[in-house]
């Protein structure tokens, strides 16, 4: 089996430890590829950053089309460009805001989300409304940390992050959610620091993934989920427009 | 008052007729421009166009900061990156989706949307939860007709959608809402055949956006919609990234 | 186009300062009258004051019928008697905390709602699930300011209202939405006191019951708000059974 | 122990149906007395007759604290002035929608209702979601016949409403809850006919009244249903503002 | 009429206190037996007791059936086993919970629960979702005092009580619902003490079922409620499979 | 590792069954023990079996932690024990119905689900508002097949389900949920005629719960999951009370 993670930012160490959680958490004969995209921003915090990583996102899974992986994970909380990445592959495609809020809501009753800076929280609880989690996210906490910020050494990124987590389970939660996949290093430490299942999403993804596959489960193609239209699409992007996607559809 | 329309698909046909529609319904003194992006699908009819509609469209709404406009309207039914939109604007943005299901909540109880191929009813079921309308939208109904099929005069476009009106009206619906922004031209033509209101998106936005900045309203810039912050951005969309939007930031 | 505003309430001076707000945001040709009921309570902060503004407010719906006006705003943030209203009136009818809402989830995800005593926070709360932004509204808080308390020079008024604004902001919101008529005045100069948008009911009904208007839009009549049959109404209410809207309708 | 039954119309003949099902349900050392109002109109089918019918309401609660009556019963299904009322009343007030709801929720996971008109179903579901029975009401029918043309004897009323039971079960219910006070002669006969639980509300409602008068719980009077403040009311209301309700306040 | 309530745990002391309760409540005429289980935990404070108590409930329900019974009343506040003694049952069965919420619901906009240990809130909120009242329900609270902590003279049980109730009503709670059958007793004296509406669910159900039977009201047994099929139960459980409930169905 | 699925009913057959499937799905070094309870119903299609089963289910989970298996699945679609399964184990458990809504929706965005018997459509809807999947679940239907009959070669059940997996599919569903344990051999064979996902729930759990032990997720134990206290547990249950599970604990 052959899964391939895209971290839809630029910031390739970021891509490698992607990588390098997803190779720590599948099972023997899995084969795991942690991929970044060509374009878009170094790391997502905004809407619009979030938006302009999609095409590269998009791009990505359209190679691994060409390639024959079997499922597709997307590395960033926002779960940039899911529906369109669906409608585009051929097997099961998850994001890991999606994977890490399932995983949660299988060890408890309640979780809360740490994500990093306060901007993003709108979204993350967008995306819980959106996965039916309502009832199970009892808050959503920002550490006030960039993205970029989780990996400087010189910062206190690790002490934010547990304080949050801390007032995530003073409120009832059973679980933590870490809302970054720039937090993936951090999962296993802070969940034996504070006594309480840590989710990653990133190792969620991709273990859910793998089973997917196992079930022989691919996205239901006969409505929404069927491949887009052979159609012109101009100017930048015409990558996908003339060798790319479309000529894979 | 400047107000910029943005039709998020290449289709010059379909900008000249949200134009029309703008200018229509807009008070004394209030300045309508409708227009297209450089680069994007020619129509929007699943989730990977929108997401590839989407740069096309941040580039238009970079343009009016630029250019100084009071506020932006997105006309596609997906309302294809609204919320990035909102961070780059100084001004309200309103996407047709949202304006249409807050104009329809005015005028009855439930409403239904009559939309174009059966695979954008999820995309639509989607906003309608996301804008708080579940209660209100009592069903979504796809014509089968396709965006670029609603203008082909030899096509029974008008009478397909008018089918799928009678049965909105049937389920006990008091209005119905028109699911695209092709649709605009039929609006009132086919609310006196079925004799209920029929609410056109693009209309719909335009006014309110008008009502806002008359209200002197704007997107709230404290947390979530904030202007992103300066950030590399590699690759296909550098405009945005040298010359572009963060430079604007 | 001619909007009449109704201030449900007897207090003259709340009327005027209504038909000031709306005449400040209507458009050139828009011909705005404010006008106050025959009967009623001095203000309304109870259920009971709400129940008993009714028949006044629809008797001034009766003659807006008669008199051809193009809309009706029922500003009182209970929307006292809004579905009769919509039954009695040929055009549209909008209550201020109705077009509050919406106007305040156009301008942001999350809104609160500042209204006057604490009794009248389970009316707003009630009025936020019907209308559809249970998710949205993330707080609505008393000031504990009476509505004719508002307009004492020697209160205190304007800054508990403040304080509450920021409140609401410190909860996350990105807007806040002031939940009294009598509030109409302090809205432009609590915004720039505050920074952040600022939502006066009066002034959102106004500028969209102009936009629908505008839009050819009026109150669906095909089933829950035909008009109601012609019947015999005993009593008190006799104007309205003999020459009143019976016969009008 | 006293409990008051308020018809809201002033139909005599539904007054004293209304009181022989009260009469029959309650436990023995219960007296029941049922009233119609001075004012109001003559049935219930528009929210423009509910509203109008409300000032009666209120000032028949009024009279009933004079009495010294234990609890107050408000019988028709739109539950007209119910909060109102709470605010009056020193002991427990229900409305029959809300009490009928209450029971039909017990005898099973889900239940329908058949109402009169197919006008009155948008405000049955209203009450539906106030009340907490979204989940719990499977469907809302019409079986239009008239409030006073159910007691017509030349109507085929109780074929009609035996006809939308039969539908209720099929979509699943576990039991039929009937939609106005004017079926409450019908209750036992159908649920005979049909082999299912059929819920009356004024039967429910009078027998919930008495036993919350059992336990000793009143409305909490703390907030929102403390009793409203004494106020100048003008006009037509004056019954209320010179000797009445206030006055009792 | 014949009421029996049925104790889940096997706490004797328990058991006599809900029948003081039950008989205290319930109209002349009215015949009240509270029973206990033949097995189970001494009381109930987890999932897994919860679990246990269910075999016991049940055989007491078929002998309740045996005896000809009017109505069951489950007396725990977890409401352990329900539909399955609705499907055993002819009568009406109500749980302690459920009372509770409904009457809580009738008295005022909002409640809250006070329970026993932090444990069993999970349980609470899920019967509130489950039976609509999540709305209504402000908070759930535990005092930290164990089911049988709560009859021991020397602990301060009903002063942590206490102390939680008001921070229910600070919360903007007209009621208070006592989350524990062992609570019966303070019912009235907390209600006094705090000045608001507090609510026992075992005498809100005593009097509820006593209602249903008045109503004539039994569970709908045309579909999920049927009574189930008779069938082999291997084991521990032999006596409702052969002597027991089966052989009854 | 090693995985143990409890079958909660007493049919052999049934178990086997479900080893098979577990064992087809599980990756290498994954051991796979599927095991049948001494007590118990011989199948589960209603709320009084469901309850009967636990007893049997909780005495296997006891078992499961004297053996030190990782992980626990529940293979009934009523998820029968769960949350009292979750106190008891230490690693994670989970419910075929729960592990196949999550499955069912990462291929979709709608799924419906297919049951056996109707009397069971209830339980499964309850089980789809628990775990948060109400939007996602277009509609429960039943083939009207009993749970032992599902084996029976000369029943037409295969061909029952198929049209039923039909109508799900034209409601709009991408995917299709098999509602019952007994349906696991017949997964991929109607997955293969209806051309669209089909989910077996036995399947999913068996590989999410496989996923957890990766994650080294395991149910948060400092609050409602923690272990039951030590406590008397009276009766038949006594192999629990004496030398069982509260022993373990």
């Amino acid at each position: 089996m052959r899964l391939r993670l895209i971290n839809p930012n630029t910031t390739q160490a970021m891509t490698a430890a992607i990588g390098r959680t997803a190779a720590a958490v599948v099972g023997p004969g899995t084969r795991v590829e942690a991929l970044g995209p060509s374009m878009g921003p170094a790391s997502i915090e905004s809407h619009y950053e979030e938006a302009l990583a999609v095409p590269g996102v998009l791009e990505l899974v359209r190679d691994g089309e060409r390639d024959g992986v079997d499922a597709h994970v997307l590395a960033c909380f926002g779960d940039p460009g899911l529906d369109a990445a669906r409608e585009l592959a051929t097997g099961p495609v998850l994001g890991i805001a999606e994977a890490g809020m399932h995983a949660a809501s299988m060890v408890g009753r309640g979780f809360g989300i740490v994500t990093t800076l306060g901007r993003t929280v709108g979204r993350s609880r967008e995306l819980v409304q959106r996965y039916g989690f309502a009832d199970r996210c009892v808050e959503v906490r920002a550490c006030e940390v960039s993205v970029l910020g989780l990996d400087d050494p010189s910062s206190d990124a690790r002490a934010l992050i547990v304080d949050e987590c801390h007032e995530v389970l003073a409120s009832g939660a059973d679980a933590v959610l870490l809302g970054c996949a720039g937090m993936t290093d951090l999962c296993r430490s802070i969940s034996d620091e504070i006594g309480a299942p840590v989710v990653d999403g990133v190792a969620a993804a991709t273990v859910f993934a793998e089973s997917l596959v196992r079930l022989g489960l691919v996205t239901g193609k006969r409505g929404e989920y069927a491949r887009p239209p052979l159609k012109e699409i101009t100017g930048l992007l015409s990558p996908f427009a003339l060798g790319g996607a479309p000529a894979l559809l």
